[in-house]
């Protein structure tokens, strides 16, 4: 068993850690970490609120006995080297100190986006461009590290690239032009969206992520160089917006393709689609990267969120658009805190230790 | 006073005419009509459930006294020339036989798509494209009519198109590419959306409004000729989706324009535009068509849609987009059954009164 | 295998039977029957809506390809004597009608409330009264049939009479008053509640539930005498509400008990009844009837509703209320969809054939 | 004019205060106070979030452009007896400390609960308890205050006093078990509830509110002694929950009489309440106290809230509970945010200077 640790364990992300990793096949639960608030308590303690007793528990899973038996302990006194890999849960600030020394002994897996942009860091959309962990090599040597920091993409952008992926190796990709309808859980709890801002309401704006969004998907559908990713060319814009959903971000996608492509083509190229993962049996990986429904009422993010155990990106209403060049237009639903975070995180982390670069 | 007549005054748009008529001080409701059901009571009765004893009133304000008294008729046993003007608030397939017959003595409101993209008929948005009531003398004449029928357009549309207006005037449009998150009351109450449906979701489809807002927006933003309207030659493309909002439409919009323009020039423009009625003093005319907000967490259907009792289209985020040429986004905020339905129509109707096409 | 039939396949109460029955180890299903309407086609063709193409499936559980195979039959030319036992999903009208004809051959265990409060009709709450069913004998001799009618009470009372039989049977129970906060589902599809009715709403009424669950809960909890029941004394007082949660039926009780009892000895009855199935090993059977949380924020219907799938009602914040004589107050969730309709009718049914009422 | 300084202006009660004020015929609002934090800005500028530039008011009720220009100056360099009148917008334990200090020289109407339960301190609900008021003599007396503390009662408990008052009067009251169904807005905005825990669902559970229900209503309906108030001796219990409705709380009331009273009577009485300040002309107070609906689908929050402007308590679904003795049961909607919390202070302090303690 591979032996990891979790950053930020007692954070909402850091528990769907917790319900991701609890039962692996490969990887072992050895160590939680928390700010000193939470230090030096089991984990059942650390997650519970002193004053009205409530347990903080955030996930639908249930933590395992044995889980809340675990001590945390705090995230400034620790020896990385003792685990053969952490996934991080922390705030950008934090990743960004934080993580680097961790990375001296260990591989780090990081949901924050501090790292995304360096050079010769991977951004690795599962199933779509696992190549780019190739880049460890060039970090490790740059470095001087023994382990790495491989973050994962905006979960915004994850059903973006996944459903791009596909018609630019078929089609080509010219143009992107996206409206998110994003849920609640996208914005966490610290401090999160109140009830009384989003009930019977639309809020038009997430800061940074729209920026994230356009830089994101350019790295992650680029061309990997030697010792760095070549972003793609074509130009991403997009208006995001949160709506009263809990989980699972709905996306309305405008694409003009490199060439003619008539809707069948196009939806037989995305359900067709293996991922890069394919014969590899790991753990995590869904069936089916992308579902297409005909239904013209699919996808829904309470209907579709959980397809593949979260691990799928739904689409529907492909259409022609005549508007942009050799343009389609399709709807996506992708959950965001599953294939867009924690458990997006433990399926690149499989296909990083299946290549040798993890224990 | 204008005498005037609700056709379909049960039914939730026909009260939403109801009370953007109730208090007006050009026109007075002489005439209510409904199905053979709810004919020969008064309109108190008629709104009375049977079973339970509840009254199926659905707006916020509520009717006059005076107003539960007047009595309905049967919409078959009906002289419209009893009365100078109509507004119907009925299905497409009952107004495409009824309102012809009304439109050989008087003139017809509609908020029926059935004859929208009729040669002769305008499609007008008010403070927008005024001139297009020019078709009426057309349509009369050719229909032998004495009356004539002019409808309001798809309430997603309105919002669209009063946007485009400015932009299309100052700098051409060139593309236009729009995703809609509409609101419930869009959809009204026969059958409407379940809250089963809409909670914690998103329903990605709305049939046929698409095409609706994608042929409206051409007519509209078309060139007036001597007996028709040229539509726009600009593409419009549109994803249309239902949100968990009970009114107000919000769209993400994304504008190729004729020529290069900056945001702050764009802001001008849209908070500039005047409307084509300014100095008539229309009982229903907002001071403003276009707000403009700058705080980027505007606009938000909640707090915006009541902007100039629900007769402004409120704009925010507006940016410059690097994917369409010349390209700008913003999001726009419309009440979709105030200037999107009935008040809209009492307002159009204001301007043709005004032009001497009504009494 | 014992062969089933679902009656009302289609509806959505139908899906749930559906659901609760595909990989049931003990029932298989045979027969599906539907209005005219759906007759005649395969159960996939029956759900397509032919106008969108959309498959008007509304359960989370998808349904087995073998099932959307079975053809559905009209529910007026079927031969009840083709199967060993009947769930039925109509309503209440068509069920009075029906099932009469049904039960002449074939056991009929009914969703609907049409015979729920005959003196020869058992009206058996899963654990609780399981007992009841020896009225079936009775039932059969004065009525001359070879099958029987056992109805499922209300899906608000279920709940609220699980957690009252502990303490009847620890403490006696004086007096019950409830509020209920009931879910969406709850009122089903045709015509269900409309998502602009319950957004940022609650509907303080649902027409005739306050009383069923009175004069339901009497029932349920009364004394089994040879050939009929005699209804509990204590009474019964509640004021049913509808709050916009998709599943899942809160209630606020407040239970004068017959003696004293501290909060600790509530709790620990609650907590430790068995159900009067224990030891029988039935599929569907709860491993706990009742859950009990300390935490004070529980229950909750979107945390709690799915507690041993549903099976298992919910309870918390058991205090002492000083305004009833002996009272203590408590909030419960219960699974309306789950135990409270189709998996519960599916429980009965596992009782009554395990005591040889069936097959 | 009386001049008053609002203490917590930034706060979202304090700005339900502007709202309450800005236009007010005798009250001029001439000092805002805030946090350090807020401090030595306009009042414009405390509002505007740094960073994002959004402007961070929460009412439908814009700011007047006058108030915008005001001073916010920094609660703890104030000298208070530059105005006649405070309004206090803060948390409980500063207004412990700082209320005193402020009523040394100046009346103060308070929305915490610090200073509710002493016993020289009213605790009026305007309209039916404004006998109190004659305890601030006694209050200056023993304080050797120049000013008083009049705080306002919990929000949930305004409602169910309002209509418990005709009923004692009329009837008598025994005994009360309430379930409360409340808003988002009473839960504030600091922390507040996150949208992802209310969204299809139900909170159990406000610390501390039952206990301040049941604790107020009985000195609000108490006897006024000498220098002090006898609580009613009828028990109160409650159990409060939250529901994801914006604005307004909804209570489902049982009621034991002190005699027999049929429906029409308790109906007859809730709706003929004139309220004690009847004939007084106070600018804020409610045309009707209390409204009572037939339509046994009324109050709901959405449609009821604003009933007078929010100052009515809304009644519906009166009906014979058989379980209390001469037991009643009721459905109210109250607007916490309006009636029970800013305006309702407003109404007060009107009262209080109609009487003289005032300025």
């Amino acid at each position: 068993m591979i032996r990891v640790g979790i950053v930020g364990a007692t954070g909402i992300v850091g528990q769907q850690f917790v319900v991701a990793l609890q039962h692996h096949p490969w990887f072992q639960i050895n160590w939680l970490a928390a700010s000193e608030r939470s230090a030096d308590q089991s984990y059942g303690e650390a997650l519970r609120d002193k004053k009205s007793g409530a347990r903080r528990w955030f996930c639908v899973e249930e933590p395992d006995p044995g889980m809340l038996d675990l001590p945390v302990e705090s995230v400034n006194r620790f020896d990385p080297s003792r685990v053969d890999l952490l996934f991080t849960a922390i705030e950008s600030e934090q990743a960004r100190e934080l993580e680097p020394a961790f990375a001296q002994t260990t591989p780090v897996i990081s949901t924050a986006s501090a790292y995304r942009m360096e050079p010769d860091v991977p951004l690795i959309v599962p199933g779509i461009n696992s190549d780019q962990g190739r880049l460890i090599r060039h970090q490790r040597e740059g470095r001087g590290w023994k382990g790495f920091i491989a973050p994962n993409p905006n979960c915004t952008t994850v059903g973006l690239a996944i459903t791009l992926r596909p018609l630019q190796h078929r089609f080509g990709v010219e143009s992107v032009l996206m409206t998110s309808l994003q849920s609640l859980s996208g914005a966490g709890r610290s401090p999160g969206v109140l009830g009384l801002d989003i009930l019977d309401n639309v809020i038009p704006y997430i800061p940074g992520e729209e920026e994230k969004v356009q830089r994101e998907t350019q790295k992650i559908l680029g061309t990997l160089e030697e010792d760095t990713i070549e972003p793609a060319e074509f130009g991403v814009s997009c208006t995001c917006t949160r709506v009263n959903v809990a989980e699972g971000h709905t996306e309305a996608v405008f694409v003009g393709l490199g060439r003619r492509a008539d809707v069948e083509e196009v939806k037989a190229t995305l359900a067709g689609f293996a991922g890069d993962f394919a014969g590899k049996d790991l753990p995590s990986a869904p069936r089916r990267m992308i579902v297409v429904h005909d239904d013209p009422f699919r996808p829904q993010p309470r209907l579709d969120r959980l397809a593949e155990d979260g691990m799928a990106t739904v689409v529907g209403r492909v259409q022609a658009d005549h508007v942009l060049r050799h343009g389609i237009k399709y709807v996506l639903v992708s959950h965001n805190t599953k294939m867009g975070a924690a458990k997006g995180c433990v399926l690149a982390a499989e296909i990083l230790a299946s290549e040798g670069y993890v224990g």
